[in-house]
């Protein structure tokens, strides 16, 4: 995988509000991966847990955390991650959460009542597949 | 994470040609996730990697693996198992990449030259999140 940076075309792409999912590892060793929604800032996504998320003491226990984020219109189009979480404190009046909200949803988050962590990634290598760049660049992928 | 089996009407949901994300765990400990297309059969999933693969020597060393699969339709839908893979082969005449390739694309695969290798995933715990479910059922998720 490439180290940074990561290409401008590529940024442009993070930026938008495309399905996510984080890969997280157990104490155990175990990999666990779950979707969810981020938001790309400075070169960093923002992500945000419910505090009762049994994956926040994984990561309290080991920052380093993997990314992929596929394409809107076609997700044979990704951007994948490796990085760690540089940065964890709770979302107190639920801003972070509700930035998310209206990026994917257009609206406030509806829970106003559970509390939430947000988490801030800092990527360390990427690796882009696009299958518009394969025809005259790459050779097969997957 | 429940145990199995998996609910009826989410091996339905399994069975349809979802996007899916793998995530494996380097030999450092660093998490590692890429989309890739699956099938499910018989309550596993049918990957196929490029024999030359960094994370093919990662499964190897360590089979566990974590895979989320999100709805093609609203990706809010989603459903995540961790498990292992336990079978790993040379694709020798690529039957199993032609597979998911007719299951995503329509047609065979197109690169006849590279080799490819088969794994397929058997699930131990799944978690499903389901934004239909989550009004009558469920407290936030995230």
């Amino acid at each position: 995988m490439p180290q940074l940076p990561i290409p401008a075309d590529l940024v442009e792409f993070l930026e938008q509000p495309n399905p996510l999912v984080m890969a997280t590892v157990r104490p155990d060793g175990q990999p666990h991966c779950v979707p969810c929604w981020y938001d790309w800032e400075d070169g960093r996504a923002l992500l945000s847990m419910d505090a009762a998320r049994v994956r926040l003491a994984y990561i309290r226990r080991d920052p380093r955390v993997a990314l992929s984020v596929l394409g809107r219109e076609s997700w044979l189009k990704h951007v994948s991650l490796v990085g760690r979480i540089v940065e964890m404190y709770t979302d107190t009046d639920l801003a972070d959460i509700d930035r998310l909200a209206y990026r994917y949803m257009g609206m406030a988050y509806y829970d106003r009542a559970r509390p939430r962590v947000s988490a801030w990634f800092e990527p360390e290598l990427w690796h882009e597949f696009d299958p518009m760049k394969i025809a005259s660049e790459e050779p097969a992928r997957g």
